[in-house]
């Protein structure tokens, strides 16, 4: 990755409210506080790394306005209102240099039925597969070894990596990007059992994600039974998730990876699921919910709640009782006293 | 997806043991009771949705025998034994719609080594790979980007959906789905701790799939160390599950999606697994076991249990301690209490 | 799969400490001892199956030298200090069979763009994608349908499965296998909440894989915000492991299968973490940490620790308070008597 900015480039780039100091140095890289050298960038985003500014080896830092501290010699630092928020707009220019605009068009490697519509800004990459009736919109990028099935439609400025699948019917709003091996439409899993085997009920819905939808490397979104398993607009979805036939996802969630969510569950907008959580079906998750890494949620949960353990209550409480849990062997003891406490009173009394 | 049946053609399809009322509509769709109209077929599948069938707009419900209630003007009953199968039934129709039967032969683009057997009526997808030694069966379907390697067996009326693998010498029976992305016959996850490093044990052994088995998106199946991985007939898994290497599981199970099974452990028939739900190595859980979503068992289970938690207990324990669980801070209130009033017992005596 | 070994060959590839018995056989494949039969081969261990050494089918045994116990007729015992070692041995010369070194070169159907570096001894299998700048080195070999994208750089040796992925930048050491479908380098999940939306930050970093390290089927590794994730020379990551963004992981550690580890933190040398194990973000476990199934950490944790349990905690401890756990009914009606007992004590005593 070859990175090159001038102090007064990254200034223009973040519109810093403050600056401290000055520094002669190209920036060449990012780097952790801890970590950067000169000619590197640096930056504050979460408070525990605070105490480590002072001692960053860092050509430039960005920092939050009320940082008290100065900067060393040939050092400049950047005050600014969210320095993550700064430091993505560095980043941003460097995603230009990682990843330039494809060429529009279609690699002679790729497999796109005459009866697919591909919009001519778009970029179909080597080794793809466009099945008939399928829609490419403008600017829609299929990077490599794509599956794009039957019907399907793809819209505007769409990302898909290498390897991810959108199936026969399926919809993709604006601007949604797939990690690679995202599958977007497996069946959903529905058996009836008949005379002790497992009948499959047909899969016949679709899936439908929203504007800026993001789905992480190797998720899995299954179609519905029938209708539609949805994914609102702008929620994010990170790697290893699993999202049943027929849920409804409201907009602007994150799901971060490994979480799962049964059939036919509803989440409302901005909920917010840690890691590995699992979701039973047929539930409701209230507006703005948050449920701690690990959590069981296999009941309605109301609006704004934050949750936690398995089966997941309110978060405090689950925090109160783990700390008791721990003083259980002490409990034991404690009741084994007063059972022998008692015995000897009774004996003394008798 | 174009949808069309007559009343008269979808009480041909389900063959209803009795119908009241009568409609005009074509069905045009499916949809659940609650968001269902004119047009629309829609079933009570799940008692607890038994209220919203008489507030439904669709044209035509599928119910139970004895259901209680009357259709609305221009609105058709259909009673079934289950109307889920009855449903399945209508969604067969339309999945033949969405997937109409693929035209046998190899696509241009696939690559298929000269020493691979391939059936007359077998369809090979667009950049599907089969290596030399492998054998498509009849009618066996590889729809797109498949991978199936040397020596392989995929039998009659497989379909390997997009992005699927089927590795070096495993073999699938008749009928086995493969969700896009399923692996089938990744290494298994085995060392020798050798002088301070993992020692890789080579992984010879392989994945025998029985007829009737569906494997779902990225899931993955891990070879035998030696002699095989075994998943019976009509054994059907969820995504993103994971199968060590020279797991034995039994016919008609059930593993829901990101279930995770170690090392030579044996499923017997009919287990159920709930969601998220991990097994430990060499152990054996018996006929007809169920397991609660996160479920953790980590050691010998009898035949028929019904179990849940971390460690996995029999279940109607798990929810009492569960319960009492949520009383803890009132249990150690109580025995604070106790030992005051022992405390002032004894004071108030000596 | 076709083996042959005679009693000779063996004890060639093993070098056996000593030997009992005789056999005419042939091997031709190995198996379990409970099942293994006349022409086959089977091993010792784990201490759990002693017992069935006995009754063993199998015309060679790999046992212990401590072994106590005599072969049968036509049946000869290999004494060795690992049996699984020794038994790895013979396993590797099969593996040569099943996956005999491919025959270098790149095959036509192919996608390496012409800026890419391919090593005379490389193999590029059927129908990879390999982009501009990439490097892949002697004897590297990408099976088939692989993805290796721009700048990125596959080291000697390596091995990667259909449908891998390395994305971007993201460089492999020697002797690194990826198994089908792992991705290395796909975008951390990072956001910020700007006006009610989640703004992606781009994330720019690579991944870095030490030498000798294997990723497992479906597994994804996130490429860092900036700056690398990382992971140490031999480290063993299982099937469906989730590694997040600036995670950076120790050498010769081991990550059983879906294992989830979240963003940013570290793991010293030695970790084994077993399945299904999540690790929130920004903590470091210290080196040789051991953590049980299903475990949830949430807190940084001292070299040496061996843990179990969500919120983790030493492992004997987690097992008394599980088993305490289970006996929470009778101490709550214990309490419940104590209660009563005090209450007549006082009624009779007033």
């Amino acid at each position: 990755m070859q990175v090159s900015f001038t102090a007064a480039e990254v200034a223009a780039i973040i519109q810093p409210k403050a600056a401290r100091g000055f520094t002669s140095e190209t920036i060449r890289g990012l780097a952790a506080l801890a970590e950067a050298t000169s000619g590197e960038l640096s930056f504050l985003g979460n408070a525990k790394y605070k105490g480590e500014v002072a001692g960053t080896g860092a050509s430039i830092v960005l920092l939050p306005v009320d940082y008290v501290g100065e900067p060393k010699s040939n050092q400049l630092f950047l005050l600014t209102e969210n320095p993550s928020v700064a430091l993505a707009r560095i980043c941003a220019r460097i995603e230009l240099a990682l990843w330039p605009r494809p060429e529009p068009g279609i690699h002679p490697s790729a497999a796109v039925d005459p009866g697919a519509q591909v919009a001519r800004s778009a970029t179909i990459g080597p080794l793809c597969v466009v099945e008939s009736g399928a829609i490419i919109s403008e600017r829609a990028h299929l990077q490599a070894q794509v599956f794009v099935g039957r019907n399907a439609v793809i819209s505007e400025d769409c990302w898909l990596m290498p390897g991810s699948v959108v199936a026969t019917e399926c919809s993709l709003g604006k601007r949604v990007r797939l990690q690679p091996g995202a599958i977007v439409g497996a069946d959903g899993f529905g058996y009836e059992f008949v005379h002790g085997r497992h009948e499959k009920i047909p899969q016949v819905g679709i899936v439908v994600l929203g504007d800026d939808v993001e789905v992480g490397a190797n998720s899995t979104l299954d179609r519905a039974r029938f209708s539609r398993t949805v994914v609102g607009e702008g929620t994010k979805i990170d790697n290893l998730v699993q999202i049943g036939h027929n849920v409804v996802i409201g907009r602007h969630c994150l799901l971060v990876s490994q979480v799962g969510i049964s059939g036919s569950t509803t989440l409302e907008d901005y909920v917010v699921l840690g890691g590995q959580v699992g979701v039973g079906g047929h539930i409701k998750i209230g507006k703005g919910t948050k449920a701690g890494g690990q959590a069981g949620i296999t009941t309605d949960v109301s609006a704004g709640s934050f949750i936690n353990g398995t089966p997941a209550i309110p978060y405090l409480l689950e925090r109160r009782i783990a700390v008791l849990q721990q003083r259980l062997p002490d409990l034991f003891k404690r009741v084994d006293s007063l059972e022998e406490q008692l015995r000897e009173a009774k004996m003394s009394s008798s």
